[in-house]
């Protein structure tokens, strides 16, 4: 029989001490070069300042005729005026020579306005007749025509560092011609999941070996996807310390997620590895779940002791690891989740000293605590609508209270 | 000189009619397989039952001494009982033998419970003394032990049809052994971009031949990505009829987003094209900007004709594609946009009958509308914070007064 070492945790670590900490550490990462068409999402590491006019031409903003407006002045309905109509401007195919007093060219909504002219008159007042065409409205100058660089100037700020691209700043971007953008690198996240009980993900279960399926690094692959990192390639390792050391060694990742054997007891070899390797800053958090949770570094790289019970292996990942991966690809450390407040249909009953996350359905408008133990049953996570977190200051929330509620659904795409 | 044909629209259509009829003719589309690591995000198109137990075996909650519980009642720190030791049951590992009375085997966390053990006696209140181990605390039967099914029960209905995954379903699905889902297809988009005008993006706009890039379908690409559709590949068409007839009529697309071309102009010819290979049931609608969208079908395709202007192309795709592709990929067909609420600093001025779609900032807490026009400045949509609807039926929304802005960041992933 192996030895044995079966100790409990010492002095549990607050909540927010670990928040801080990771805060202070996690810095956005170095830049790298994205291609347009991926860097929606995205966020910029520099910023960016356009070298061209948008439009770079006057441009007409209707379809109709390219007048000088001082030829139409008293043009009505009543006193039509006739112009001698010299060619068309189409987009792409601007109308080439220039244009005198008393000329028109017929022109379509975003074509460049001919040289000479200073206005468009929107073709519903216009006929042309031959090689005339009248026209029943007077327009001032700079009437139905967007200014060369109306949209962007030339040497403008369009966009400032730190930003997170939308759909429409990448359409900018287009216009003002990069074809590359320079975003804060993703977080590079290795898994080390261990446990000679497991089946990797896609295996059937096994009751009869004892063995269960990988299930964890399914969640926080879906995880990592929401926060900007990417996966590197993993396998499952065997409860073997050097095979362990070796994975939480390896160098490329910017964090490392353990998932199993991060406790106490005999075959948690990963908080002894990371102390090791780097340091365990802190091992055991007042929370529940995910007490058992441990947080370190080897070097840059930040390690995440994550429980292998399921929802305290969510809870923690939520909780500390969410928040660096995404600042370190430069987003926001916040909650991801959607909220909602509601009252409570039932009281949640705390300890003070102890922050709790608690998994909430929400009925007819109310919220009903599902419980903060059964820490294995994933399920519950999935029969949950969302989570209410009860801080450390706080020994429970009353019947009916107003209460912060974040959302499993729609914390963003995967 | 080519013949013109310029006219202006007649009666516009209502943006709720045309919601109403999207909404009518948009079902889920059928369904694909998904492999298990891709599915989160997903639409389930079937329910799905478990068809094992999930744990498949009693198992440890705890280190410590799986034992019989009855073999501990009156055992106290005053008091200690000894066992006798048979062995050691690991996860992956499980012990051999069964237990009789006054026996034990020790147990890790998530270790199967052995034959004739009950309960597990945690590992701080026992100490080994050789072949036998002392316990100092009585266990009733169950204590700490996870029973067989305690997550999910053979039989159970773990996830309804129509739900979009979560990462912590994603888990579920591996824990009872899926290794792929059934998932509602994700819509395919063929985007039909012309326009002699276009540079494609990444090229540099070009002042002195009156060229422009391509932005609407970077803009577009993400947002389809934002809804969970998937881009064809196209590239930019000349503005010639039956080159944008073969584009439009191209199978394998489930919405063909076309842009440029639209409106009722000389080389406007997508509604007319519409009409004659489907229909075009709507033309022309009562809304700023975004008026000249075109809606209609050919086949079970979804055809939308988008305004070539960024901002009205944008605001059409929100109001009438979007909700669309989210709809046949079975997701919701509501705004994906986060909301906020609070009062404007200024008030918004619009017409009975038009619906209008206003570009705001949000400062100090502050709602300041930047305008419903210029529809050609895309900078607009980068500057605002969001949008605020003014529905057809109102003229407009006072300064204090707290309107709903829909916010452009946090609407999703990419």
């Amino acid at each position: 029989m192996r030895d044995v070492r079966m100790k409990g945790f010492g002095e549990r670590v607050d909540v927010e001490k670990v928040e801080d900490f990771l805060a202070d550490l996690s810095r956005p990462l170095c830049a790298e070069t994205v291609d347009l068409l991926s860097c929606a999402g995205r966020v910029l590491a520099q910023d960016v300042d356009s070298v061209v006019d948008v439009p770079g031409f006057a441009r007409a903003a209707m379809d109709g005729y390219a007048v000088r407006g001082e030829d139409t002045f008293g043009a009505s309905v009543y006193d039509a005026i006739e112009l001698e109509l010299l060619g068309l401007s189409l987009p792409g195919a601007p109308f080439g020579g220039s244009l005198g007093p008393r000329q028109a060219v017929r022109i379509m909504t975003g074509a460049p306005v001919p040289e000479g002219a200073d206005a468009v008159v929107m073709a519903e007042v216009c006929t042309e007749k031959g090689p005339r065409v009248e026209i029943r409205e007077a327009v001032a100058p700079q009437k139905n025509v967007g200014a060369k660089g109306e949209d962007i100037r030339d040497g403008d700020r369009v966009l400032a560092a730190d930003r997170r691209l939308r759909a429409q700043d990448a359409a900018l971007l287009a216009s003002i011609g990069c074809a590359e953008v320079s975003c804060v690198r993703k977080p590079r996240i290795r898994f080390v999941i261990t446990g000679d009980e497991l089946i990797p993900a896609g295996g059937r279960p096994d009751a009869a070996g004892a063995k269960i399926v990988d299930s964890n690094s399914v969640m926080l692959r879906a995880l990592v996807a929401r926060d900007g990192g990417s996966v590197l390639p993993f396998e499952i390792l065997p409860d073997e310390r050097d095979v362990i050391r070796d994975a939480m060694a390896a160098p490329d990742a910017d964090v490392v997620l353990v998932s199993g054997g991060s406790s106490v007891g005999q075959e948690d070899h990963a908080p002894g590895l990371l102390a090791e390797l780097g340091s365990l800053d802190f091992h055991g958090v007042a929370m529940r779940p995910s007490s058992p949770t441990g947080i370190g570094h080897i070097g840059e790289r930040f390690v995440f002791l994550l429980p292998g019970n399921p929802v305290s292996c969510l809870c923690a990942y939520d909780f500390f690891a969410g928040p660096t991966v995404r600042a370190l690809g430069g987003r926001s450390r916040d909650w991801p989740h959607r909220r909602a407040r509601l009252p409570l249909r039932r009281k949640i009953s705390s300890a003070i000293g102890r922050t709790d996350y608690v998994r909430v359905e929400i009925e007819d408008g109310r919220v009903t605590p599902l419980g903060t133990s059964g820490a294995s049953i994933l399920s519950s996570t999935v029969r949950a609508s969302g989570f209410v977190i009860v801080p450390r200051e706080c020994e429970g929330m009353a019947e009916g209270e107003e209460v912060l509620i974040l959302l499993y659904d729609g914390d963003g795409e995967f």
